[in-house]
């Protein structure tokens, strides 16, 4: 059985591109497949149990479930209000998503003029979606460095290579490398006149400075770098991914720009539900319960994580880890074993550019499913 | 307390440009109305009702709703070969949107390079998103023909004017007038030179050629006009335009230009569940039933609506009717009268290009609502 199951997975994998295929298409295509545990998904499984909660008592429980599928939802820029309530930052500054890479694509076809720095390894479609006739710059986080981003190091990479957009992930996908805020202050300071600096803030909320570990955001600095485009995935943290919604903070002439011809009722009835969910003081002191106990236990992971043998785990302030496989074995086949005979699905990054070696990224998921990925791991390597 | 709602609509109205505020904004904004009827918006509530039961069979009761909004849906692509199953279409000629809306904004994005004819009255989205530098020629349906389109005429206008693009809604949208399919291949088989024909076919589910109301629809047409691109809302005839779904069925050629640079997770989970019910052929036969009585009613309502003094009802095979108002009352102020004495909210024209004269477009409801609608409509002129 096993060997088939790799080859369509392989076939299937071919298929999506450089993105993992879902775990809806996974079950779907092999049906010879059981998933345990996907620890490919990155999101918070807590936080899906708490907007569950709400939709129960304020959609289902009362019968107006239908309202928010059978109406248009309101337009970008009333849903712009509501996220305003809720961020503090005034709603011409705000363009609302179906999904973050909505808003990746908007940004890159429109904003993008000439050539465009990429820190390395990161999410594909910062590279993917660039137009035919734009130049892409690489900026490689080295594995020497633990793929720490060098705030100093980058600023002078960016000015010598003086691109219109400069691309930052904070923290970054796929290792989890947090900057702080001052650093990013410091490449803001020193990059006044790059076009665009586009921040994905889409994994921020599990990051932290100290004990506290207070929600982190670098949406206040806009005001300050009118150049700053912050964007917001709602799909980690909030744990619906299947939603699609995400927002960005930007220049409010942006905004009017991609408003102008466009992103009229990009957004679900269902998500503009959520973004109300979200404006709410209430639903986020309970929401912040849930994104706390989740770090605690993606901490607790990641240090079972580095007691394994022949791994290595790089730093992460995100829900989950990049490890290096020193085995011998390789990513992929380590991560067939793991779906194929422990059920637990992984993401192999042997697509990614700016990766030497044998990697592959585990997401932190509940305390339970996290237990049975390291016993797993434990036996596997 | 009239005029206070009255210049509050005015107000919203200036700020939804060319589209109607949706029902939630206008609630939300202005807390001394009650909308009793909706017909502004242009749905099949019995559809509506048909999802709903799908829904809670398939996923409320069976506790999997959280599965659609947890897990990220399927890509593109995936989503395209279940609408495939659905319309006999090769998935390569599918492109899925978020929405008709989408749709519309990325095939003139991307494929209108010079010069887009367009009829008019018309769906503002279709001169709005055009690009700066694009020219836009207007073919006018008139009124004195009830705003039917010649297609023999129409042709030899193409022809004159060499656009790259035409669009054609049919049924037209904001009067609904219908171009009978041999009409439509006659215009096809004399514009083999134009390089994009957008047909429109979101209101299609409502109109019929012979009494048997069988769907109709011209997507089989595609392999013989490759230039021919059919957009298809799913909002109006399945009552869900909240959840965000359309297709369009075109040249593979297209569709591969389209997702080479985004369109990636356009879909929610929701939505993409609406495409798996979609493609199931026993929720199409219990379609048919609730679409034929939707028909029958509109039918009904557009018989009683003739009978009425002092308006004009525009021949229609759509969910809704054009009137024009002959009483000499201004279309905005009979809008109002009809919003604020008895909760019913239509759609005044009086921003539609290309329409002279005091014109109010309708939606048929249910069969309770339609008659609420006939009773104001008779005491108010």
């Amino acid at each position: 059985m096993k060997q088939t199951v790799i080859d369509k997975i392989k076939h299937l994998k071919s298929l999506s591109g450089t993105h993992s295929p879902s775990i809806d298409t996974l079950l779907n295509e092999c049906k010879e497949l059981t998933i345990d545990v996907d620890a490919c998904f990155l999101s918070n499984p807590y936080a899906t149990e708490l907007f569950m909660q709400n939709m129960e008592k304020d959609l289902i429980s009362k019968g107006k479930l239908r309202d928010v599928l059978e109406y248009y939802p309101p337009q970008n820029r009333d849903i712009a209000k509501t996220i305003s309530k809720a961020i503090n930052v005034d709603s011409s500054n705000i363009f609302v998503g179906n999904g973050a890479i909505e808003i990746i694509q908007a940004l890159i076809h429109n904003f993008v003029l000439k050539k465009i720095c990429i820190i390395i390894p990161t999410f594909s479609s910062y590279y993917e979606f660039v137009k035919e006739g734009i130049e892409v710059v690489y900026y490689r986080l080295l594995k020497e460095n633990d793929f720490e981003l060098d705030a100093i190091k980058f600023v002078d990479f960016v000015n010598e290579n003086n691109p219109d957009t400069v691309v930052i992930i904070n923290p970054n996908n796929p290792n989890g490398g947090y900057l702080s805020k001052d650093n990013l202050v410091y490449i803001l300071e020193n990059l006044r006149e790059v076009k665009n600096i586009i921040v994905d803030e889409s994994f921020i909320h599990f990051a932290y400075e100290d004990l506290d570990l207070g929600q982190i955001t670098s949406q206040d600095l806009i005001y300050n770098f009118p150049n700053l485009i912050i964007i917001k995935s709602m799909s980690k943290d909030f744990g619906i991914a299947g939603l699609r919604a995400g927002y960005a903070v930007l220049d409010a002439t942006k905004v009017e720009i991609l408003l102008k011809n466009g992103f009229l009722w990009n957004i679900s009835g269902l998500s503009n539900y959520f973004f109300n969910v979200y404006s709410n003081p209430d639903f986020i002191l309970k929401y912040n319960i849930v994104r706390k106990k989740y770090i605690m236990n993606t901490l607790m992971f990641l240090s079972e994580l580095k007691h394994i043998n022949n791994i290595k785990v790089y730093p992460s302030k995100a829900n989950f880890a990049l490890i290096e496989i020193l085995s011998g074995q390789s990513s992929f086949d380590f991560t067939m074993d793991l779906l194929v005979n422990y059920g637990i699905y992984v993401r192999d990054c042997n697509d990614k550019i700016g990766l030497d070696g044998q990697f592959v990224r585990i997401a932190s998921r509940t305390f339970e499913e996290n237990l049975k990925i390291i016993e797993a791991l434990k036996r596997i390597v």
